[in-house]
């Protein structure tokens, strides 16, 4: 593994390495040690072409905690709106010593452009409607801790799936360990090619909810959905919204996911958002560790993972 | 103590503890120890609803002196702008191991809804035209250093007390330190409620002045003072502007103190500013090490603050 | 040497040591050790005024690999737009215990202001269209590297020198260190005074191409090509672009330099650019070196820039 990319190109005993790593590396918050030498003089780059402050601070936290050196570039001001291109950007970055980049962009495929391009390990932070691999890892670390296995785990993925890298990096990475997606959304809200993803498709919420062992919801890009195409916000929140008596069909030990951010009242409910079933805050702290076992694979070379400790 | 939302909550023991402290910490810098491991593996984040570059910074360079992590969190362009509530990020920001986070906000009482939400420390550094209680105690400690004492000193504070969270603070802290505060500015510029604040009110600067051991000018704020309810620019510097005329009403030792950033020629003439009785970069300073003394009290733990140093 | 702010203030001796301890330092990245405790404890305040991550993120890894505190300033959106002045500003950052000053401004001169009133030092990194001299200084570093010679070396400086801080920068860095200097640009885009520069002018690039052994292409400022003043973008293209046929012309062992950003198809042919005698991606990693080595030389006091090393 040198670049994270797609979920997809994970392999089952790669992804359950990532998961069981990041397990390690989450118990060191729990200590007294809080923070590993482990990436000391090692440089990671944040390459953001999108603002999105909760997954640059989420990698920020993870290399730091690491001790790595962070740069923040974002897109915004920079050079790339004078012209520079993603590939003289890559280069720059390349000779400036970047051990990783962490890139977000808003075209799918950038991340595994500059891969093309670095000698470093390139992490995919969102590209377009493409991918988010760490997030489903984080997700994927969440239900096993949760549920105790992921294997045969019935996981329902509901909304804007069109739209959603989320959806695509989860069905990939759970298909390939062993659990069974199945999307919920409106037509309107399905890519074309869906038939085609390994998972089951229904538009029907209040069938899937009873059998689902997780249920996650995707975000809601309100600024989508006033085209004509889509459903009314409110009819949306009426027909995919996760309230209190959607949530009762539930089976009783069933959890509600949310990637964050989330709008209470939409896509989700106040009261099952702040469920004990509800894991939205422990997919975030999830986020760190998980994020910090996919830097340390990448980056970390041949050193124990949390063997070197200082306090 | 573990937050610090308002200056009116600290006891005069907390308060004469983060004088005492910082003291002790602003020795560091002055000789060859100039980081220390104290926070070592703390993360501190900087979570500003409107831009403060100056505040900013000064926590962060507090935080890093003692080598706690700094994650940089503004809220323009982030998730907050798609419809998070201050409560979910400061879920995700817990969750994401934050011992303490710093808040800028521009609502009155943002800091302490937040301090409802999070497990680590909450600082206010500044919410709306409520508070800002380290500036008050730089400003205490600048005055302990300069004049010797805080009991029975006569502090006049002059300006825009309406729009200022900095007066309020200050007269807060300074009442508990046994100071004597006069808040002097024009009837529209002050708060209906300022009879109920422990201190005098005056209309009249130039019969204040001469009674007193400290001059705090505030900051005009000129956006405001298009408003026909306020004194045009021109009115107030001359009614309230400290020129080198009023500057030498006041008696010899008296020290003039501002919060920055100024406007040399409105409330204050340049003059005065680079005075050897202005003591504007001694606050500045100042407020790195008292920074300092409030990360060191709210989140280092049982550690002596400078115990072990690194060089 | 207390500061750096123009190319010209070094004499040979100075510039010849800045870029032996460059070439010290780069050997670092290249063994196990990646990061010096050399500057640990000292604080470097990047003050830009303008936008420019390439640079900052530059100065910033230099910081960071020799273990310094980096403070990100920027002007925009800070106390600046409030009307406080540099000269506050940099009392402020001086306050705050700024070891370095790294500045970015419109304003030729502004990085020599600002050295009156800090006594931390100053590094200009570019101020309007006066001086870059830590370009220079890499630019020169890299022609060291590649023709192991800087004395009688032929270079042709190209493009839009009226514009060029780091055409300025350039002719005076080299003229010091031997080197001979052609400026190769249409009259409207050379400045009034060149004719007191230590160089030479020429407004015909193919007669100076055979007879140089270094040519740098200068940046394209598109949005200034549409001034009736200067040639058309497509015009200067064609005259004063490196495309295939002009590098053919070039002696053989002759290189091709670019400062970054460039636009591949305006001043230089993506052919070119990605030559292996064009040395664009290595001035980017000889920038970090070059910038270590200048801000050891002005912070670092009297420990061995590479002695004590950690893991």
């Amino acid at each position: 593994m040198r670049h994270l990319l797609s979920a997809g190109d994970l392999s089952r005993d790669e992804a359950v390495l990532v998961l069981d790593t990041a397990k390690e590396l989450a118990q060191v918050g729990d200590r007294s040690v809080k923070k590993l030498p482990t990436l000391r003089g090692r440089t990671v780059v944040n390459l953001f072409y999108e603002d999105s402050t909760r997954t640059r601070i989420s990698f920020e936290a993870a290399a730091k905690r690491m001790s790595a050196d962070v740069l923040n570039f974002s897109a915004k001001g920079s050079s790339v709106s004078k012209g520079e291109s993603l590939k003289d950007t890559a280069l720059t970055l390349q000779a400036m010593g970047a051990d990783g980049v962490v890139i977000r962009h808003g075209s799918s495929g950038a991340a595994r452009r500059l891969a093309n391009w670095v000698e470093g390990a390139v992490l995919n932070a969102g590209d377009g409607t493409h991918e988010h691999p760490t997030q489903a890892l984080l997700d994927a670390y969440t239900m096993r801790e949760r549920m105790g296995r992921l294997e045969g785990l019935r996981v329902a993925v509901v909304g804007d799936v069109l739209h959603s890298r989320v959806a695509r990096s989860n069905v990939l990475l759970l298909h390939t360990l062993g659990a069974e997606v199945t999307l919920v959304a409106p037509p309107t809200l399905l890519p074309v090619s869906v038939g085609t993803w390994p998972c089951a498709v229904s538009y029907d919420l209040d069938e899937v909810l009873p059998k689902s062992d997780v249920v996650m919801m995707l975000r809601v890009q309100a600024e989508r959905m006033n085209d004509a195409f889509f459903p009314t916000a409110r009819e949306y929140s009426r027909r995919y919204g996760l309230d209190r008596d959607r949530f009762a069909r539930m089976p009783d030990d069933a959890i509600v996911m949310h990637p964050g951010p989330m709008i209470r009242g939409m896509e989700i409910s106040a009261e099952v958002a702040d469920s004990p079933r509800s894991t939205i805050t422990e997919q975030v702290a999830n986020g760190v560790s998980v994020r910090m076992a996919v830097l340390y694979l990448l980056l970390g070379g041949s050193e124990s993972a949390i063997g070197n400790q200082e306090g």
